[in-house]
């Protein structure tokens, strides 16, 4: 049983806001002292990706420049929770928009903290078994993207040899894989 | 072969400056329509965690308070690198600071990119085998942690029902047992 008391939020207050976050200053009690004391947060609507299998077996993956690290990184089919719209329906949009597939089999693998320090929100990620092209791609303004499919094991392969190194796709494939050993399939 | 090009990045400007991270604008012309346009960017020293392994093959995680999410979370033990220290030594301290814990035998699993849309740095795992307690932690001013001792199966288990849901911790583990089972170890 835990003795960590939880500190206490007294006022929040949005420093900045962002096209993509805000940035939102938690004044908090200390559950040591009592004393008063101030953290920076970031705060941004849920994220959503997709591990997109055809019927044949193949992961669809997207390339893309990002600015965070200005470079190119290879990752699941994702992005942002829009207002009003459900992790899934932006799923199943997400994954038209940047690949042209769907699926009518989305299930979800989990929901995690991108990183609890600073952000509240959650990524989630779903499966979309039998996914198939029926669609085009549309790309949002900023956006250039080229797909490429991969197998399972060539997928374990690129988080292992890092060719995958954004985090948070390395901790949904690698749920995804571990999952999948259990449950006895490819 | 891909036929992406990057954006070029032509000013960067420092627009909130907080005690973890900068928030910096990117302005940058488009490889595809040669306009400039801005993203916005979060600027962050690197961070350091580890996983630590006693010679009974229990692993050291700390539960804390984290104020983005407002809860306690189960991590690796880690931190931010402080100016001037490389990765390798901030493993040490912040294992020793956060557990009492050191080992002689610290080797790099993984370099990750926590976010590659909003982060430029990366987050360094490394495995400190032959873990033991040997010395008093020393927490921050803002930091009250307990720790526990898990086996790997159980840090398995965690990470697969939840219990750890922090999703830079989910991937250096899920790795770090993708790899213990290719080399044939428990």
């Amino acid at each position: 049983m835990s003795k960590l008391k939880p500190w206490r939020v007294i006022d929040r207050s949005e420093t900045l806001t962002t096209p993509v976050f805000q940035v939102v200053k938690h004044l908090c009690v200390s559950p040591k002292d009592g004393l008063e004391k101030s953290f920076v947060t970031l705060s941004a609507p849920e994220w959503v990706n997709v591990i997109p299998i055809t019927n044949d077996g193949m992961v669809v993956l997207v390339n893309q420049f990002r600015h965070g690290t200005e470079e190119f990184s290879l990752e699941l089919p994702g992005g942002v929770c829009e207002l009003g719209q459900t992790t899934l329906e932006t799923a199943k949009r997400e994954l038209m928009e940047e690949t042209g597939y769907s699926s009518d089999d989305f299930s979800l693998l989990c929901s995690l903290k991108p990183n609890p320090a600073l952000f509240g929100n959650s990524i989630h990620t779903y499966v979309a078994r039998g996914a198939e092209r029926t669609g085009e791609t549309h790309f949002d303004e900023n956006e250039d993207l080229e797909q490429t499919l991969v197998s399972l094991a060539e997928l374990k392969a690129m988080i292992l040899d890092g060719r995958i190194d954004h985090a948070l796709m390395v901790a949904a494939i690698g749920l995804f894989l571990a999952r999948e050993g259990q449950a006895g399939r490819p």
